[in-house]
C-alpha cells in the first residue's frame, strides 16, 4: 500500500531514540517526551495551496525536526505515520 | 437520489474496518476510534472559492485519509456520508 | 411580502421529514435532530462580497444540504426561514 | 440633529411589532425576542473600507432584516438607533 | 502640549451629558453608562496602514459617535482623551 | 552596548512621572498605573514586514504614547526597555 | 551533525548569564526568568514563505533578543536550541 499526500503535505515516520541516563539505565521510547525527530516518507506535489504557490523543499529520506503536536497521526498497514504541512517542518538534520 | 457538492467540497463514505486483536477477538467498528479512511463518492467542480482558484485533485472512487472531525456528517437515503473541503483530505491511498 | 437577500446570501426553508422507526412509531419533526435539508426560496445577486467576486451557483427551488447552525433564522409572515451565505450550502440534492 | 454614518455603515431603527397570542392576549414589544426587523434611517457613503471597495446597496426608507446582536446601539435625541455595517443586513423586505 | 496621532488614529474627548430623569432628578455623568459621544481633538495623517491606503474622513471639531470600549484612554495635561482608529468612529453628528 | 531593532520595531524607554495628589502626598512611580508615555531610543529600518511595505514615521528622541501591555520588555545593561511594533505607538507628544 | 532550518526560520542558542545580587549572592541561571538573549547558530534561506517574500536580515554569530516563549525548543547532540521565525527576533545587540 502506498500513501500519496496532497498539496503541500508530507508524510513522516517518527524516530524514537533509545537513551541511556547518566546512571546507566536505558529509558525506553515510551518513557520520554513525544519525539520531534522524523524521517520523510512521502512528499506532496506542492503547487497552489490556499491560493499561494508552494514549492516543496524537503525530500524522501531526509531526517527532519518538526513542530510537536503538528499534523495528523494515521495508521497505515499497522504502522504509525504523521501527515503534516511542509511549513510544520522546522529544519533538516544533515 | 444524487448528491452534487458545491465549490471545493467532496462527499466521502467512511470505511469501517473490522479488526482482529492479537488474542483473536474481533472488534466491531463501533468499538474503535473514529475512522480516518474513506472512499470518495462525489467531487465538487472547484473554481473560485473564497476568492481563490481551486483545482480538484481527487476523483470519485479514490481511497483517502482525511482529518478526523473535519466536515459535516449528512444522511442521504439512510446512509451516512461526510461532506468536507478538498483541503481536509490528507492523502490518497494507492 | 417578498424577501430579497443581499450579496451572496440565500434564503432557505428547512424540510422537516416525518420518519417511521423500525417499531412503526412515527417521530414528529420536533423529536429529531435539527434538519439539514432545505429548499431554496430566494437567491441574492452575488457580486463583490468582502472584496471578492462571488457567483451564485444555486437556484430557487433546488433542494440542498446546509451546515447545521449556519445562518440566521428569521420569521416572515409567521413562517420560519433561514438566511445564510451561499458558502454554507454544502451540496445540491438531485 | 442629523446622524451621518461613516464608510459602509448604516443607521437603522428597529420595528417593534405588537403581537396577539392565539388566546387573544396582546404581548407588548418588551416581552418578546429582540426584533430583527428595521427601517433604514441613514446610509454611509461606502467607498474604500479596510482596503476593499464597498458599494452601498440599501437605501433610506427600506425595510430590512439584520443579524441579531450586530452593530452598536446608540441614543440620539432620546430615540434608540442601531449603527451596523451594510454586511450585517441580511435581506430587504418588499 | 500637543498630541499628534499616528497613521489612521484619531484623538477624541468624550462629551458627558448631564441628564434629567422624568421625576426631575439630575443624574451626574458618573451615574450613567459610558458615553459614546465625543468631539474630535486631533486627526492622524492616514496613508498606508497595515498595507492598505486609508483616507481620513473626519475633522477636528466634529461631534461623533464611537464604538464603546474602542481605543486607548490616555491622560494628557491631566485631561482624559481616547485614541482610536478612524474605523471605530461610527458616525458624525451634525 | 547598542540595540538595533529589526523590521518595523521600535525600542522605547518608559517615562515614569512622579505625581502629587490633591492632599499633597507624592505618589512614587510604582504606586500608579503602568505608564503609557515613553521616549524613543532606537528605530528599526522598516521595509517589507509580513509582506507589506512599512515606512518608519517616528524618530529617536520623540516622546510618544503607546498601547498599554504592547510589546516585549527587555533588560539591557541593567536598564528596562520595551520593544514594540511602530503600529503600537498611538501618538507623538510635541 | 548539522541543522539546516527551512524557510524564514532561524536556530538560536540561548545565552544564560550568571548574575550577582546586590548582597553578593550569585544566582545560577536556573533561578532566574527565562532568558531572552541568544546567539544565532543557523539561518534559513528565506524566500517565499506563506505566499510572501522574506529576506533574511540576521546572520550566524549575531547576538539577538527574541520574543519570550516564541519558537520550538529542540535538543541536538544533547544541547538545547530554539528554532523560531526571523520575525520573532526583536533586535540585534551590537
Amino acid at each position: 500500500m502506498k500513501i500519496r499526500p496532497l498539496g503541500d503535505r508530507v508524510v513522516i515516520k517518527k524516530i524514537e531514540v533509545e537513551e541511556t541516563t547518566k546512571s546507566g539505565i536505558v529509558l525506553p521510547g515510551t518513557a520520554k517526551e513525544k519525539p520531534q525527530e522524523a524521517e520523510i516518507v512521502a512528499v506532496g506535489p506542492g503547487g497552489m495551496v490556499d491560493g499561494k504557490q508552494v514549492n516543496m523543499e524537503v525530500k524522501v529520506g531526509q531526517r527532519v525536526l518538526f513542530s510537536k503536536y503538528a499534523g495528523n497521526e494515521v495508521k497505515i498497514d499497522n504502522k504509525d505515520y504523521t501527515i503534516l504541512k511542509q511549513d510544520d517542518i522546522l529544519a533538516v538534520i544533515e
